[in-house]
């Protein structure tokens, strides 16, 4: 791509470097913000740069946050003694929009995958061990994505874990409700036949 | 979607505002700055606001360039006697990347689009007439996209030259080189019909 100005080609350069955008697109974002007052631009750059700078994770469970203490963690009426251990802040909101979890969660920043380089350091691991190992936690939910970096991520908690009197348990991995089973997978299928739930308590669930 | 942060609340907005992101893609790309060193957000922003407060459109034909007058304008083997009128800087790119025009371009910066509140004097139109009207031009290609905000386009600026001695083209619509006939749409086709280029002439495009 030959650009007629280095100022516009620097900021697609920039832009491009987000992931899933090409440099295609990148331009065309980029000429979208020069077709619109400057305001919107500095509205942007301003937001971005303010939210890098002075973003602050919750001391506890590592979820963005304004407060020290993310509102979460701060709330009374969560109950502490069960932890969600997510991946990212995107899980939490998830999480959050079902109203099904009054626990409290604690996010890792990621899963461990040699492929990309991140190991058990790079992650808020040790501050979970430590969180668990005050003693007033009781169980650990487990809710990272179902992969093979998911799965090494939860294991390497459990061992870390060894010895310490605390349950742990996964989220349930089934047909999602109005799927047709044709359609399912076979290891999904497999699974939600091997953790069938009595079904009195699937109708409490409706 | 409930932000535990307003900054991320502040950040996401912004980036969703951008053409083709939404709120959720939006979350991924801001999530994705907050993982990498501060300095990536610090010189995303900077190119951005660089480029937006000192953007410098070219005096002559309206392309962006970081002189006065773009290399283009400036490059004294280009023939002035013929210009390319355009939609915006994307397409003087892809025009120039086909190495077959040697004239000089034109940017309106859109098409007259009632429907999107864009008239004729939110283009760069009394600029290309006031160019032609110098009477170096010989003749004026409109290459603006065939929907009916382009046509529309193409025949003010036909009427706004009414009287002036220059030739006017536009672009040949046809069939995609490589592409099959049977899923060609009927007007395209039929405007390679009756638009047809002697055999002779198609040998030497080659």
């Amino acid at each position: 791509m030959e650009f007629s100005s280095k100022l516009l080609e620097n900021a697609v350069h920039e832009v491009s470097q987000l992931p899933g955008i090409g440099k295609r697109t990148a331009l065309r974002l980029v000429l979208h913000l020069l077709k619109r007052p400057e305001a919107q631009t500095q509205h942007l750059t301003n937001a971005l740069s303010k939210l890098r700078e002075e973003v602050n994770f919750c001391k506890s469970c590592f979820n963005i946050s304004d407060t020290e203490i993310c509102e979460i963690c701060a709330n009374p009426k969560r109950d502490e003694s069960v932890i969600c251990v997510v991946e990212d802040v995107r899980d939490v909101m998830a999480i959050e929009n079902t109203s099904q979890f009054q626990g409290l969660y604690h996010v890792l920043g990621g899963k461990i995958s040699p492929m990309e380089g991140v190991g058990p350091q790079d992650l808020n691991i040790i501050p979970l061990v430590n969180r668990v190992k005050e003693g007033k936690v009781k169980e650990l939910i487990f809710a990272l994505s179902s992969t093979m970096e998911g799965d090494t991520t939860n294991f390497y908690i459990y061992k870390q874990l060894e010895g310490v009197d605390v349950n742990t348990s996964t989220i349930a991995r089934g047909i999602s409700v109005g799927d047709e089973l044709e359609y399912a997978d076979e290891v999904t299928l497999g699974r939600s036949i091997l953790n069938r739930v009595p079904f009195e308590r699937s109708l409490k669930a409706n």
